[in-house]
């Protein structure tokens, strides 16, 4: 008879370890039966991450007891359950094994990742011994997402006699993440003779997307089952003397697809946990507000999206004309309003003060801030959540105007470079025009001031893109970007205008990570920085 | 002949690697004769924390340069300095002895700090060896900061052979940390029967402020000498067979005036690193603007300090006068400006879009907002970075418009709760008033509808501010807050504004530390957290 393991793919939500613990329990319920082992993300009941809460006394209070509820309904089916848990005066992160109503035993993950956004060891001490239990007769080890990464936790577990390995995650997404997993996992798991069940969490916190895609590899290191990505899931696989058998599998997504889910779902899951319904955006008939309401409809519904374009004395008419177009095609709600009346009164208040000096880049930030306070005025008054809709390439040299187009509660593009934006829109109209084509076509400005284009302040998006990936992604100097390829001036600029503009991104709102490096906890500089 | 040591407790810039290496090539050739050792702070070459700039290959190359440089300087006179080193592949927290031209020696720090604001794990490995030397007969053990926190490394230099133990550090300020030191090193010192020679780094960078207060204990743990506190200086001490001999030593400060200067110099330091030499800021008669104020002239001088009131229809009379007249006895550059005509030209924009609804906190949040569109106006045009003037207590429970009264380039008052404010107001007016005495006496309100009062919304600051220490700066949980003697409805309504508030602190600009918990890097929290 085959043992029936259960993949549960969920999307769970940090800080709620009561309502984290009812779905395991629903789960529990709905497989009994049908699964004999049924494995849940890293630190399932907290949620990924948890950050502080986790300092917090009554966190490991409210786990113990939900701990205690959920091993009452380990009964005719085993359950692998993540949690963090204080033991001997020490913080564990753990895997419980919840079997006949009891905590049988426990896994403390013995590799904490300290980079990029991941801070376990301010939480946690790691474990070090492996744990293996059998069930129908197959020998199950456990480990937890790092732990994979490197091989000496594989090693303990496989000398212990695992032969399936599994693989508790909260493994967040960037571009080309999955591929990279499966590789490295199936190394492992070649290497090691052992099975891998890998069980990832899928959906959004904060600023990191968990994309699910969780998998079972042979001991071969061949996948034999895939769960969906960016869905919830429960994928059962049936191992015949702890080999799985094969199935059909769902081939990869191309990039674009990718990335452009990884930004629905973490919009999606943004917004709603943090208990709105709708939004609001302002609309300029550019591209990045464009791929921003996309985004928005495709996350919530045409319903739940509201664009608001604010036009100024140097707006064109085809601006104005694309958003009303775009607006229109997508079904949501759309008004007008221009801002020549506020941005008027402030000329006027500030005339005196201001006399004798000319206009500068003061004057384009009133309109941009004017903007600003027309969308919040929506979003307060109907408890719509504002998007911001900049992207990384300006995020990273500053070119947004601080409580002004930087306004709003969440910016989905935040890690999003300019040449991704067209690159996203042209895959997002790939059935049929969804984003006007003039908007895709158009060369971008910013339109504060008459003829204004972005090519007037920054070097072409293929050239500071470029740059910016060097310098942000990779940790380049000027000089090796300059032997690179690139221009010694252009990478002058471009390198000091990010280091300057640290202190906007500090006030920025958060958004979602799709690169390998984004701003936010995945890159921690200083905004006093002479370097 | 007696050894003499120079505690070189110096304002170094992060990231400023060329011109920290220039400070202390100065210093050597400066004290060369006078002293035969000079001990550095923490991480000396890079000022702390310098974050992901360690990260970065150039970081290193450019350290190792500077390090050679100042070594050629390390003639006649023995220089003992922090930087970060790359040795086979592994980075370490170093203190490198410099002597006769040469990196002598290196120690690597043991001891790793990994919570509250620290993260030097994502950076470094932790060293295991003491470092011992000799210099005029005396033997010197050389430690970093966090390592004089625990017995392991102190025990292993004294056990080396150390007599005297030197101590590298960047401390940052909180209330009350002097004296927790210099307690705990003078147990430390006692213990193993070393004398300890303390060094701290001086100044602001970002949200910490790190105050100096270098002191030498003797091998009995008594203090010898004590440097000032918040100002740079050199203090020579004499040891005679590794004794240091006694000295005069200042007194303590009290509370509020070590609060006071913490936020003077993390006030001047975080406006002039940045470029800025002056500051503007809003004055609306109320309590946090005025003791704001003060505090920015007490940094920056008053022909760099602007103030501007912005009254509105709420606005009372006597907020109006009393602005006025601190403006006047502080002797800065002040105007009005009405917000009326912007605050009616975006009612009247919205008056559509908004036509049914009654009036709520959209309306008060446009005022908010078009304040902070004349003061960003103001500093875009003069380049004088706007001063927030918020306090703890309103961070906390999100009492303050994001992009309006929240918008600015530093929040002095960030981490003082709002019965510090007061208290500070009137330690600031201890020799002649500065703060109108009424500013001081009046309820506190916002003024942004009739009649306004903050105790209409938040409970008296006395217990809000002891609800906030109580959640916030110790972990406790509602029901031990209840338990310490709080209504349960006003503990439940605080903790849950706490909590829902997370996003506006995010977009916060950054403050000062001064209280055991600030927000910001101290306090890592979820925006998505149903807790």
């Amino acid at each position: 008879m085959p043992t029936t393991v259960a993949l549960a793919q969920i999307n769970l939500i940090v800080g709620d370890i009561e309502g984290n613990a009812r779905r395991v329990i629903d789960c529990a319920q709905r497989l009994r039966g049908r699964a004999d082992l049924v494995v849940f993300p890293e630190l399932t009941l907290t949620g990924y991450p948890p950050e502080d809460l986790l300092l917090r006394p009554a966190c490991d209070r409210r786990v113990a007891k939900a701990l205690h509820e959920i091993a009452t309904a380990a009964v005719g089916i085993t359950l692998v359950v993540g949690y963090p848990a204080l033991r001997d005066g020490v913080r564990y992160n753990v895997a419980g094994v919840l079997r006949d109503g009891v905590v049988e035993a426990e896994y403390r993950k013995m590799k904490l990742p300290n980079y990029s956004v991941f801070d376990e060891p301010r939480y946690f001490e790691p474990g070090a011994n492996a744990l293996v239990f059998s069930q129908g007769g197959t020998r199950f080890g456990v480990s937890i997402c790092e732990d994979i990464w490197y091989d000496m936790p594989v090693q303990r577990a496989a000398a212990a006699g695992a032969q399936v390995l599994l693989n508790l995650n909260a493994s967040p997404f960037h571009q080309g993440k999955a591929a990279e997993r499966e590789k490295l996992v199936a190394g492992r798991a070649q290497r090691f003779g052992v099975a891998v069940v890998y069980v990832n969490l899928v959906g959004g916190q904060d600023e990191l997307v968990f994309d699910g895609g969780s998998f079972v590899t042979d001991a071969r290191g061949r996948v034999r089952h895939r769960a969906p990505f960016f869905d919830e899931g429960e994928t059962l696989v049936d191992l015949q003397g702890g080999v799985p058998q094969p199935a059909e599998i769902e081939p990869f997504a191309n990039g674009e697809a990718q990335a452009y889910r990884a930004l629905v779902t973490g919009t999606r899951d943004y917004v709603r946990k943090n208990g709105f319904s709708s939004v609001v955006l302002g609309l300029s008939g550019g591209i990045d507000s464009a791929l921003t309401l996309a985004i928005a409809v495709d996350a919530l519904g045409p319903h739940n999206v509201e664009a608001v374009s604010m036009p100024s004395r140097y707006t064109a008419d085809i601006s104005n004309l694309d958003a009303a177009q775009q607006a229109e095609q997508m079904g949501v709600a759309y008004q007008s309003i221009p801002i020549e009346p506020a941005f008027n009164a402030f000329l006027e208040m500030l005339s005196e003060t201001f006399a004798g000096t000319q206009p500068d880049v003061t004057e384009e930030n009133i309109q941009a801030r004017c903007r600003g306070i027309v969308l919040m005025a929506i979003s307060n008054k109907r408890n719509r959540m504002l998007l911001t809709t900049g992207n990384k390439s300006e995020m990273s040299v500053g070119y947004a105007t601080l409580y002004g187009d930087m306004a709003g509660g969440f910016a989905p593009l935040k890690d999003v470079p300019k040449l991704l934006v067209y690159d996203l829109a042209r895959w997002r109209n790939r059935d049929g025009e969804v984003i006007p084509q003039r908007v895709i076509d158009r060369p971008p400005s910013a339109e504060l001031r008459a003829d204004q284009k972005d090519s007037d302040s920054l070097p072409d998006y293929a050239v500071l893109d470029g740059i910016l990936a060097l310098y942000v992604e990779q940790d380049f100097s000027v000089e090796e970007i300059v032997e690179a390829g690139y221009d010694r001036v252009q990478v002058a600029q471009v390198t000091r205008l990010v280091d300057r503009n640290e202190y906007k991104r500090r006030q920025a709102p958060p958004g979602i990570k799709i690169t390998r490096r984004a701003y936010g906890r995945d890159r921690r500089y200083p905004i006093v920085n002479r370097f």
